[in-house]
């Protein structure tokens, strides 16, 4: 059993994009304009039509099973329109999340995106949580640590501002991907830096908080291979030791996990040899940031599995990675795959 | 012969952070007001006092013989201020520097800082850039990619902007590390996360930009050994390849440079895996971000020879990082270790 828990829903229907256009013009023409939902319209076969040549394709090819889902990342776009667009828009990418579900049930399993918006509490996403979770079955949220758009201008994620998220999550029993979206800072590219720093700082954040003393069983999993988190390893150790916190692995290791987007051999071996293996989650956010084939080893840069399976780790350990991992992190995962959601 | 081009002067002595702390209070009073470099005195006794016991006697103990030493990375606060006070700072920084240099001659060559502020156009720093190379013996400079704290509010490094730093590097022949400073935004702690993130988004602005070709002969030196891009070069290749790039090699790898400033053999290992002998530049940034030791090896986390030494790597490629690739980068640094600058 091989379960992918970082995928995105980035082949929609333009039916999709073109609405989120019309919605983000519209608020440019006139700041009080209030999106309806009943302008945005496909049918299952368009959106069959996309899934099927890509991830539905590449899960059979690559012989992954199940992928946990979630609108695109970059498309969530906390940064633009306004608070009241982002409801909308979250609602709607949520319920295409569910419908792709739907149309495949034995591909994927869902995973949601929140109406945040820069400078708005967190509290205001509660509803739409609960909506996912509670009515359709979503098995976990993606969190935007910066709405803001690579200006990082709302609180760090271990502020109280973000308590009602982490207080719903834990009633929910759901954990969060700590996932940033696109920038509108021109320093940042957004999958070639804002995701990568976004990763690196969240983590950081967390080894100076007690968090996860105040919620002892919220999960978050730090995508992208934890940024430059591992790589880095000895400097958060000594870091953290330096300031006289405890290790790493009391600190944060029963809390926060990472996936294995590491588009190489090397970055994954140095992620297998320093992250206790089960804190690492199988992952490779296909179809995602790295689309080409690597002409160093003539597979796709992003089919992580491979990888995995060349690396100096036990069958076991394997086992963990690929799936057993997943259904520990994601409490609700057995229950949607049996269907019974 | 070991060369470690990566250290900050992080032992200055009390009168030098004194003179800053009634240099910024001054401003903080009365917006006009202007630093006196009179104000700052402090003898060779009291920096010999705090040097002897820190790097020079690291060096000695750890076997490298010269630093590459330039002003405090956090204490540049090129954010802190008035673009005045920045001035006075950087001169009064730098010529501190060249006195250590002067004190310990075998030990220290020096690189400057400049006096950056935020939204000030970098050709106002090329004065004190000439001031030091031609008349100081400078052999490099710490060039801070943003110099507004993690604000990031000027334009990325590939900008125009920039490029009158550039000329002057490219006709005095000296490389620049891309450092950042101190963070004001709670979002990042400085050694934590906004040196990491700034290693690697000044990579990726450097992916999509032709500045090389403008300038092909500048050299820059990522420290921190490139942020999180060594762990993620697959991620990198593949983005440069979907963008319709040149390869790394072609693009950058005949003028970035990466340091071995990570504190754990597995990073140390995924670096040298990955980017070319040629490439990487020996480092330690002792006395810095990481001072303790770790209790897993039972040396300092920072003491990298260590990791260098038992790596998996030939006796000649040890020597080019350890010493040859610094003197091919630093096209001054022979001149000056022979002292006839």
């Amino acid at each position: 059993m091989i379960i992918d828990c970082h995928g995105h829903y980035t082949t929609e229907p333009d039916a999709l994009t073109d609405y989120r256009k019309s919605q983000l013009a519209g608020v440019d023409n006139d700041p009080n304009f209030v999106p309806s939902e009943a302008d945005f319209n496909c049918s299952d076969d368009e959106m069959r039509e996309r899934l099927e040549p890509a991830q539905i394709k590449l899960q059979r090819e690559r012989g992954s099973d199940v992928t946990i889902f979630s609108p695109r990342a970059v498309g969530m776009g906390h940064h633009l329109g306004t608070a009241k667009t982002s409801e909308y828009w979250a609602t709607i990418c949520n319920n295409m999340v569910r419908r792709a579900c739907d149309l495949y049930p034995e591909n994927f399993v869902p995973v949601c995106q929140l109406p945040q918006y820069p400078g708005v509490e967190p509290k205001k996403c509660v509803p739409e949580l609960k909506r996912c979770v509670n009515k359709m079955g979503f098995i976990g949220l993606n969190l935007n640590p910066d709405p803001s758009g690579a200006m990082w201008t709302d609180p760090p994620i271990t502020d109280k501002w973000w308590y009602p998220i982490y207080e719903t999550m834990v009633e929910l029993d759901v954990p969060a991907m700590l996932h940033v979206s696109g920038s509108c800072n021109p320093n940042f590219h957004h999958t070639g830096s804002h995701y990568l720093c976004g990763d690196t700082t969240v983590f950081m954040q967390l080894l100076m908080s007690d968090l996860f003393k105040e919620f002892p069983t919220l999960k978050f999993i730090i995508p992208h291979g934890g940024g430059a988190v591992p790589y880095h390893w000895g400097r958060f150790r000594g870091l953290a030791q330096d300031m006289g916190r405890p290790t790493l692995d009391e600190l944060l290791l029963n809390n926060v996990y990472f996936d294995t987007c590491v588009y190489h051999q090397a970055g994954i071996d140095c992620l297998l040899e320093v992250i206790p293996t089960k804190n690492i989650l199988f992952a490779s956010e296909m179809v995602g940031a790295v689309r080409g084939v690597d002409p160093e080893t003539g597979f796709n840069y992003d089919d992580t599995k491979r990888y995995i399976d060349a690396a100096d780790i036990s069958g076991e350990q394997k086992a963990q990675i690929f799936s057993e991992n997943a259904f520990s992190v994601f409490s609700r995962l057995e229950q949607a795959m049996s269907g019974s959601n």
